[in-house]
C-alpha cells in the first residue's frame, strides 16, 4: 500500500480486537523507528515493547484506562534520554567511526563543535530536543504501521513520570514521551471508525513563497 | 520500494545537484505531513514551501550556508504555532463537527477538559507540544521523500528566530522548527555518500517486558 493510501487507511482506533499483530510486521514497526533520522546521528531514545499482558494491565490505568494499552498485542512507548552526556556522545561517534573504518581524529572537530552546543543547554533543553528527535521515529514508526496495515494509536495521555518509575526507566536515564499501541481494529465497538477524517483545509496548511 | 528499503537507501544528503524534484513527488510528500496524526487533531504546524531561487540565497546564510538550502528545487520549513489558543481550537472542533455532520455538542466535555489542560499550561509548554507534533508529519514527509526516492536532508541547524522574521513567519503566531530541502544527491560532490548507515545497536536500542 502507497504511504498516503495508508495513511487514510489509519485513525487513532478506539478499540481493538485483542488479535495479535505478526511478530514480522512489529519488527518492521521497530526497525523503521531504528532507521530513522536524528540530530548529528545521536539517536537518544529507545523503544520500549511490552508484550506481557500483566504489565500491560498495570500499564493500563497509568494511561487513564484507554482499552487499547490492553486489547494491544505490543505496547510500544517512545522514551526519550533525560539529557545529553558527554560520554553518550563520545561512543556514538567511536562506533559511527569504527563501522566506517575510520580514524577517530576525524570527527573530534566536529564532535568539540558539537558538543559545544549541547553541553552548554540545560538538561530540560536537552531533554526537549531528545523528545523531538523520539518524535521522528514515532512519526515513521507509525508511517510503517499503516503500510503493513497494522492499527496504531498514538497516545500522549499517561503518567510519564509514574510510567517511567513503574518500568525502571527513569533509572536508565529516560522519560517516556508517547505510547504506540499495536493491534487491529474492533469496528462493531469503536465509535471512531466510521468518521470522516479530517484535517485542515491544505491552502492554510501550505504557505508557498514562489 | 518498501520504507524500510527506502530508508536504507535516504542518508543527509550533503550535497544535491541542483536538479528539480518533479512537483507531483512534492505534493505527496506535502499530503503524508498534511495527513499526519497529531494530538486531538490539532495539527499545530504549518509547511512552508520556498521555491524561489532569490528567497533560497538569502534564507543561507541563516541556515550556517548549507548548500542544500540552495541547491534543493523545494525548500521545506516545518513550523509550530508558537502556542494554543482557545479560539484555535474551537475552529478546529467546529470544522471537524461540520464536515462529520455532527452537532458541536457532542464534542463540548471532550472540549472543555482539552482546553483545561492546554490553556493552563505556559506558552513555551505548548510551544514545545506544539513542536513536537510538526516533528511526527516531519518524520512522515522524511519517509514519504524516501519512498518516492527524493532525497531530503533534515536540518535543525538554522537561526530560528532569524528566519521567522524573514519571512514573516512570527507575525502568524509560528515558529519554525526544522529545515527539509528536497532535492537529488551529487554523488561526486557528497562525502557522506558512501559512508555506512550506523544506528546504535538493536539491543541497545530496545528493550522488551515479555
Amino acid at each position: 500500500m502507497s504511504l498516503i493510501n495508508a495513511l487514510n487507511w489509519r485513525y487513532a482506533v478506539k478499540k481493538m480486537n485483542g488479535q495479535p499483530v505478526a511478530q514480522e510486521k512489529v519488527d518492521k514497526i521497530i526497525a523503521a523507528a531504528h532507521l530513522a533520522p536524528t540530530s548529528s546521528g545521536l539517536q537518544p531514545f529507545k523503544v520500549i515493547v511490552v508484550t506481557n499482558q500483566e504489565l500491560k494491565e498495570k500499564i493500563a490505568p497509568i494511561a487513564f484506562n484507554q482499552s487499547q494499552v490492553i486489547d494491544s498485542s505490543h505496547l510500544l512507548i517512545f522514551a526519550a534520554n533525560e539529557n545529553y552526556t558527554e560520554e553518550g556522545i563520545d561512543h556514538v561517534f567511536s562506533r559511527m567511526n569504527a563501522e566506517r573504518g575510520l580514524p577517530d581524529s576525524g570527527t573530534d572537530a566536529y564532535k568539540a563543535q558539537l558538543k559545544g552546543m549541547i553541553l552548554s543547554r540545560t538538561a530540560e533543553e536537552n531533554f526537549n530536543h531528545a523528545a523531538r528527535q523520539a518524535y521522528i521515529g514515532f512519526g515513521i514508526a507509525i508511517a510503517e504501521a499503516a503500510i503493513l496495515e497494522v492499527d496504531a494509536t498514538p497516545m500522549e495521555g499517561f503518567n510519564g513520570p509514574e510510567l517511567d518509575k513503574f518500568l525502571g526507566l527513569d533509572k536508565q536515564g529516560l522519560r517516556s514521551v508517547t505510547l504506540l499501541p499495536l493491534g487491529h481494529r474492533d469496528p462493531e465497538g469503536d465509535w471512531l471508525v466510521n468518521l470522516k477524517k479530517v484535517r485542515t483545509p491544505l491552502n492554510e496548511f501550505l504557505i508557498e513563497f514562489k
